[in-house]
């Protein structure tokens, strides 16, 4: 098999992929610098493990069997032609983005930011910074989106006695007229919903202002989640909301001068989310799984739609 | 009753204790500047609130009946001689110390304290930063100490399956050595064990050794459990272990030039674990409900034997 392969992977990685499929020929695309033999050499493959830049290269190559992306979304490729099957890394990103949220919260609420600019300072608040700390515990949760990151992060906050609720389709809140009413109760907000039509925009400037003077907002869906995100920033320049975690922002990477950098109390995970030190590790696991599957003619795991988007 | 109250109320604290509880006379101690004075009105104090200074003026307060500690320990009263009724605040701090802990693993493995900084200096680093970070999931965490701050931090750690063991008189691990052979199989070490001492230096230089070089040292009980601190700091400056955090170390406050400022990977709380902004309204609500047991001759909850430090 010819396999081209257009991910971020380290050596460590590239070793163990052509180490673990001998026989067959690895095509790295950051090992080749002129964009002509690039195409050439993916028009050659029979797969592809990565997700490959420019999208409509893959509606050139015909002879393409199979896509494994190494995320779970692929919106850059809903308008692609192709007969290839296309698998994608579906759930696999929701355990670290879930962390990544509910250590967002709590970084918020125990002071963990603040703590970590005054040790950069060498400065001791002590006794003064426990009045400015919150509690986790018994707080009320909306959830919006009841997918897999958003069910993990329910579970994770089950320790902490927090009330949820989901929003979503078959959810108890399904609809943002529903969700709007809903929201002052809302202690905390998190956004975990895919990129889709529907979604885009769905929290509105109004649901920003029916949010209380100590709600968090947090988003680890799509950026676009956010009609107005300048509403956002000004309910946290302004201290009309208690704090937010955004670990995806409407621009990335944030400019330099963007006003997000100057809001108190928000975390900016960077869209690290999905991240760790075994993420590529597991994804190499799961593509040499199916590409054994794909050599044997088993069905391969985690299959997708292009132009569906799931 | 005339009530004697040495703790650092908010005006709005001492109002909701006057308003409450009147026909009472509060002698609040930061109100009055001169210390003969401040004698002389414990003298007369039926009841005392707070952690009273010096400790040893409660020896002359031989009409005394009741001393409420808005606190959890009273070591500073252990030799007191005193015919007064001794009540603290239990587990009321248990909540926002493993919510403190907690947060502070999760900062680390998810890097809250790098994007801090990221953010105060208005860099992007994106997905650079993914593989830096870590799972919290299936980590093996073991508890020093089963009481009410260790059982809470477990029950807190219940949705991201990971594999506790406690260390105590009656737990899986019960002696020293035993904890010493096993701490090598351990990702992270919660100290939660109070200022007793038999757990006085109980973590020893060598333990620190046998951690592993991605093993994060957590303690939010008493900064005597370490036997020597300075053999932490070498094993987090050299990076000879993945992090540390900690609300309660030797030195408090941590002086300016002291190298724990200077600690990668490193989360200092300052002692903070039990503050909230709910903190005194729950220790007021606690002591005006023990104020009436007391004036109805009921038994006062949370009695402690200053002697024995529990």
């Amino acid at each position: 098999m010819i396999i081209y392969v257009d991910a971020p992977l380290a050596d460590v990685h590239k070793q163990r992929l052509v180490k673990h499929a001998a026989g067959d020929e690895f095509i790295f695309k950051d090992e080749i610098k002129d964009d002509q033999q690039r195409l050439e050499k993916l028009l050659e493959a029979d797969i592809v493990f990565g997700n490959p830049k420019p999208p409509e290269w893959l509606e050139k190559a015909s002879d393409l069997k199979w896509i494994q992306f190494p995320s779970a979304g692929f919106e850059l490729y809903k308008n692609i032609k192709t007969n290839a099957i296309t698998t994608n890394m579906q759930d696999y990103y929701s355990e670290p983005c879930a962390e990544t949220i509910v250590a967002g919260i709590l970084a918020l609420c125990r002071g963990m930011d603040d703590f970590t600019l005054l040790k950069d300072q060498k400065k001791w608040l002590g006794y003064k910074a426990r009045s400015g700390l919150w509690l986790l515990k018994n707080k009320r949760v909306f959830i919006l989106g009841a997918g897999n990151i958003g069910k993990r992060v329910a579970k994770l906050l089950g320790g902490f006695d927090c009330e949820i609720f989901f929003y979503g389709r078959k959810e108890t809140i399904n609809t943002p007229a529903d969700l709007e009413i809903l929201l002052p109760a809302a202690d905390i907000v998190v956004g975990c919903l895919p990129g889709t039509i529907e979604t885009k925009g769905l929290f509105t400037k109004k649901m920003i202002e029916r949010l209380h003077n100590k709600a968090i907002f947090c988003n680890v869906g799509r950026g676009n989640l956010l009609e107005d995100e300048s509403a956002l920033i000004e309910a946290l320049m302004t201290g009309r909301i208690g704090g937010a975690v955004l670990d995806v922002t409407a621009s990335e990477p944030i400019p330099a001068d963007h006003p997000l950098w100057n809001c108190p109390n928000t975390i900016l995970s960077q869209h690290s989310g999905g991240g760790s030190d075994e993420e590529f590790d597991g994804i190499i696991d799961f593509f040499l799984e199916n590409l054994e599957n794909f050599k044997k003619d088993r069905p391969l795991r985690n299959q997708v739609q292009l132009s569906k988007g799931y």
